[in-house]
């Protein structure tokens, strides 16, 4: 049998995938199934909605969203799922991503959007987030967390 | 036969009527119909689907979505209708409601939010801006916005 | 006879054009007629000031007003007419355009301008706005809008 | 056998208990059991890090972290443990606590804090995400987080 | 004969007037005649032209306007006078009337308004680099602001 | 006899020349004579006070001061003379130049520093601002100004 | 023989006293002596100047320097001594005291400000700064700090 | 008996050495022995407190630490040790380095963080204010400061 998908990475929009390919590296290295989509809250809630619907019905666990300018995208992934939602914010907008930064970290009371640093530095600390997560629960998971800190101390 | 009601006002949270209602005052001063509505884009995005699409069919031409934080409700508005959305930045997260604003005005290319200036201030404008689209096809509003203006110069 | 010419697009300086460029192919997509004209607020009130009551005379029903730094093109042309007028703030000062943005936003009570994102993102936001305030009164317009839309989704 | 405590919801600074009681407020709504600890990264690193050391063998699951100014808590105990720490920016130095929040959210790749919103709306969406990431593996945690959202659509 | 008026204090709005005061204060604490005016740029820029062409022509040499949010005042007088203009930004909009400091402080080039302070502390500069302006032809006033300097010293 | 030098243009260091000489070039067009120097409030106070209470002797009218960073040459000027002083800020520490324009413009009570925009734009100002403040007295001046401004609208 | 002073705190005006208080409240706590000066760099720079050089002579080691708004005073004491300068950014100007934090930091290459917080924390921090300081060279200054840091972490 | 060093110039990153630089060239000019220490908080809290705690004992006087994003480092050298620590903040993360400057500088009350200037300016004034600190007890720096100053002056 398959190792199931537990992780989404969702963008708005093509232009964004190279600051998410940061995330998706560190997904790799971390050992962890995942699954990308482009999907844009604004152009279309619709399929975004049926998407982060069903990816979590599939056993979809956590959902790491990235995006700029008024960034809309992980805020509504949260209306739809009560899984932990990740943001990153992407600077295409305001210099830093400061428009993006806002957006996402400001959610009102009820949804969460876990937010991290701007760019890519913020995109391979959401995945080290989401395998963190994982590992709440799987404890291979952690192990893989706590090697990588073996590693950094030596190097 | 009554006049159809052709701008809605939506709020995402009741704590935003204070600044709401300097909408509604200058919509009343301009002779406008107008329907209130408090519905979050976040918590119920569903209802506010319904409600934007349902209103839109029952005539109405404009929408005018005040919110604060994250601001997410012009947008999503936007998101659902072809018709104008003006978005009143409200102050109720970082201070001077800078979060909304940049949310607000920071939309991606597709889906503009006619972003106004930040609470009650900007909340008189979005009235006064309805009007003006509205006159684009209806001298009697714009006769109005021309008096209004002559009140000014004497005043 | 000629279709009329609806929606003016103004800058500042010859050198906003790169930005305003944006507006205009949006405009040509969407199919709507526009005449762009070159007038300072600040060097050229007179200039500006009989621009604009001419063009509201021939029929302009929407102006979009690009500018940089104290940005006061907009909020000029606002008060020259009650048709609505839609501000895209151009990154020309400060980085992000952010002292425009603030200029423009931040009109006092009674003449709002209608702000959308800084640059590029804004000026075509700026004239799909435009085509949505037409499309009030227009249902033509607002099916290219509509079929603007449904390309997006299969996109 | 006594429900294990799995949520530690540290702060830097009795201060700063105003702020984070709107967390624990949450947590007790979501039936989620923590405990409460008052250790400041910078005045006492040592005892911070005895604390997490042994807070996490405990069976601790999720930190949850409240700071203000230059707020190193979420950080300090994010390098002491492979749980996930939530960042909670208190306003206590700059208006907005726009200095906690910078500090907090931009931490250098491979040590993520999951930052919220600042004060009292972010203190209740901490409670809320580490609800959600609870529920990762806790159905019934889901189950309450459903009941919530459920409420809202009502109210 | 009377000792002509030589500056010109206007303001966009009487709730300018708190603010505008600590200026006239300072200016018959220096002995300068001056005349006070309010007349909004935006509201009425017909009746603010009138003003400035005609007080310009009966003699005066400086004006000093106060304005806050987008603060269009003091650009729209200095293009429509050479006499040279000092700008107070006016706290009324965003925090700190940062707004109304970058649309004042940031005009494109060929019209430049001399930018003091935000507030009140700006609105006593104003008075005082009025009061420079004109010794530059006028030792009466020079020596004034000299002996104010000396009590400075003392006290 | 020679005509006098009027105007005195100072940086704080021969780094900031690039953006002073957009002043000069100005300067030079309106006819207008000025001395540049290089001195800094910082590294030499001695100097720039001598060189600031010898130029006034010689008959300078008015001081034109670049600084970058903290900024401090136009307010050290001010407090040496009480002629107008014109404070220009550079970009050569924050983005934008921010920390020059804040501690240029923010001057306490007393002593007015006339703030124009940031960089080029600003010192292109800084000119035409010096040459109305001499157009007070000296209508040849004014013309040189009402001549420079019927170009504008020509072109 | 008394012990000498060898802390100078200066403060740009008597409103800075109550910031400044919070800064001579820690001295006395660490049993530093300490003088207290009122003296404007930019109303009374001469009388500034002779009194660092004085208190210099006399063996003052370290100054401390508050001061809101453009904040020029500590780095007008760093441009007249080799000793160390602290400089404590108070808020009495924009929002935060903004103005004053960005003045002091960013001081250019040759003269440094040993910056702090804004306000009172800062205030006492400066203190503190001072004392190690002092303590690089008298071991019963070091004592005492870390006697101090003791009593934190029993209390 | 070779001369102790008394200076630490600590980074978070290699990747910091091209701003740390300006630093150690401006500590070899004035003839001050350091040592360079590349360590993270972040990544290796025990590895940098050992290291901290050792260089105090081997005769370390004043600290130099450089970071970036949310910069922890300096603040985490000083809850280690009573010896002055200087930190740089540095432009890895939002533009300007803002994230690190406010990081750095708004030290809660109790552990101060002497804050210079971001980048290369703030790595060379590093270096002489531990110089300055050096200075208050070993005559022979502070003749090297004062000579630095003169040529500073002739040049």
């Amino acid at each position: 049998m398959p190792e199931e998908i537990k992780v989404a990475v969702i963008m708005g929009s093509k232009s964004d995938s190279d600051v998410m390919e940061a995330c998706t590296i560190e997904l790799d290295k971390l050992g962890i199934k995942y699954e990308v989509k482009v999907s844009s809250a604004h152009r279309n809630p619709d399929g975004t909605k049926r998407y982060v619907e069903e990816a979590e019905k599939r056993g979809v666990k956590v959902f790491i969203a990235g995006a700029g300018m008024s960034a809309a995208l992980p805020g509504f992934v949260a209306s739809l799922t009560t899984r932990p939602v990740i943001g990153i914010p992407i600077d295409s907008g305001l210099p830093g991503g400061f428009d993006a930064l806002l957006s996402m970290v400001q959610m009102p009371p009820g949804l969460p959007v876990a937010t991290v640093a701007v760019g890519k530095a913020g995109a391979r600390n959401a995945a080290i987030l989401a395998a963190e997560i994982l590992g709440v629960s799987e404890d291979a998971v952690t192990d893989r967390l706590l090697r990588m800190r073996e590693e950094w101390r030596k190097g």
